[in-house]
């Protein structure tokens, strides 16, 4: 760990530089703001007891020292001395805009050169590091198989809960289903199902999905699986323009039905406050009306074309027939899903997760 | 409703003159994707069955004419002939992006302007018009008391569901609190609680809150409600550099405790895709920690300090002691709640809704 070499004091700021050269400014302000004693943030929560807004703008350091690990600051007002763990402090000497995600290498992939991630499903339940390996794979890759689920409703559930709770949507929290005629959705239907990511009609979209096979006896009904990222990569590659249209035109998603009515909007391509791919949103099956300028709405619908182009490309695709005891998580941030259509009897169940909640778990377990 | 008065066809559109003069022009690819027919979009869900990607990029209107209140298009390929009925079209006669929230007028208010919206609890349970009262009125001012409802936890989740089901959190679903000092949050306390929203540390902050007072004997302890659009309007007019910072910065919230560490990020001020101010996010305790360069870290506290001492003016609050039988759902995306320090025995309980199950229900009932 970085160490401080001297501290200098400046008008608005503690210039700390460290052992290795790097020069760091701390603002004043920012110092009694995160000072770790209990009055200013709480020790267990972090939860900010500082009513900040009532700081003097003109608060500055009238002494400054380095002991026990830890900076020390002293005021030159009634503010009590304010101590603050160089590890703390060394973890923002650059300046470090909020980037909340989870730090996890991404990999994009395409029909070649993905080889389908699975962990055993005794080391998810039974160990953090199978924990951790599942979720880390299904951030890395996109998706993940918990191979040998015992194929029950409760063994879903309990898959689900092993990350967070599960999340309530229209449909239920845990929810099972098979083709089903009656149900007004191509999801309840044989036929197939184009990729596509679920929940562009919330504000929030399922970060993850877990869908288990209970049971299967037929043809067809391969999962189809595309990476939207590296599509992403491609279209922002190959045609720039498109990749443009698919970053900036906020698309609507609709939900109609069951006396639901809703509606929410975000582009093709969301991208994130520091300009990096936070989120692929793609769902031409509840996608709601909206009119732009001619040339504008044409544009839309040349990127549309390349973006399905590359999504139904079996080049790109990952198929696979899932098994009973084979229950797939995937990152609906990132990933398409779609399946093939098929005959026979196939059983399914499956839930959502919040993006936050993984994240957290991830967190926690490794 | 405007009538067609003339079409014309273009190399890649429709011209629609309509009898009040105004000029649409819709090009062939959206008519054909927006088709009424059942195998483009289903009756009931309205959702796509089409292949959009798949239709001729070259596919133009061979002729087109109108009759029994809707356009027929038939096309220059092998496409079935499309219907669109004319009030479709007129909907997006100008061009028209995603604006998804519902059309409800906000009225800004401060102390002095505003009086306690309220609605009876046997309106808001029996009737549509007093549920789409409940529900408007919560989105023009930011709140609406809901009175009359009997202090218990089943009236509490009946008026929750009453409005969709309930949000999911780490919280659970409907809970139920008192001041306990074993709880590591401050508003498990009987402190001052300023005014913040809730879950800035989701990525979807909830969009409705309901705070229902079950049982209250004691001193102080009142509510105090503040509306984050009109701060905002006032600093951007007074504030400008102050209110650009809060429109830009994203700042990070989390919550640490129970096994979780939840993390998210937004601007304070969030605008949505057609700069309209769509969600103020504030909350001083849950504020992770971050670091910008110098003079940007400054503007950033100078701006809190503009935004809390608006917050905490007492002209800018209404103020009220809840007392049993008072249900206040409030809009998180829009008023910042906290609560007087207090004494004595106060019991509340109460629920999260998503911004868009809000959004549905009034579309529904109203």
């Amino acid at each position: 760990m970085a160490e401080i070499a001297t501290l200098q004091h400046h008008e608005d700021s503690l210039e700390v530089v460290w052992s290795d050269g790097v020069v760091s400014r701390y603002p004043w302000l920012w110092l009694r703001d995160h000072a770790h004693d209990a009055d200013t943030m709480h020790p267990l929560t972090g939860q900010r007891q500082l009513f900040t807004a009532r700081v003097p703008r003109a608060l500055r350091g009238l002494s400054t020292d380095v002991s026990d690990g830890a900076l020390h600051v002293t005021w030159d007002m009634l503010e009590p001395t304010t101590v603050l763990p160089i590890e703390f402090l060394a973890t923002y000497r650059h300046p470090r805009v909020a980037r909340v995600a989870v730090d996890v290498p991404v990999t994009l992939w395409k029909a070649a050169s993905i080889t389908t991630p699975t962990v055993a499903h005794d080391l998810v339940m039974n160990t953090d590091a199978g924990l951790a390996h599942w979720l880390t794979t299904t951030l890395q890759y996109g998706f993940c198989i918990v191979t040998g689920t015992p194929p029950t409703v409760e063994s879903t559930a309990a898959l689900l809960r092993r990350v967070g709770y599960v999340r309530e949507t229209i449909f239920g929290g845990v929810w099972e289903f098979q083709a089903d005629l009656a149900k007004a959705d191509t999801a309840y239907t044989t036929l197939e199902l184009r990729g596509h990511t679920d929940g562009t009609y919330s504000n929030d979209a399922p970060g993850c999905q877990l869908l288990h096979c209970l049971e299967f006896n037929g043809d067809g009904g391969d999962s189809t699986l595309v990476d939207g990222f590296a599509i992403a990569r491609r279209m922002e590659a190959e045609h720039p323009d498109e990749f443009e249209t698919l970053s900036t035109v906020t698309v609507p998603g609709h939900y109609i039905g069951d006396g639901s009515h809703l509606l929410a909007t975000r582009p093709v391509f969301r991208h994130d406050h520091t300009g990096r791919l936070a989120q692929v949103s793609f769902n031409n099956y509840d996608r709601a009306p909206f009119m732009l300028e001619e040339s504008d709405m044409l544009a839309f619908y040349d990127a549309l074309r390349v973006f399905e182009e590359l999504a139904n490309d079996p080049s790109m695709q990952w198929r696979h027939v899932l098994q009973p005891g084979e229950a797939l998580l995937l990152d609906n941030w990132r990933v398409l899903h779609g399946r093939a259509a098929y005959s026979g009897l196939r059983r399914m169940c499956g839930g959502y997760l919040n993006r936050e909640d993984v994240e957290s778990r991830l967190r926690s377990c490794r």
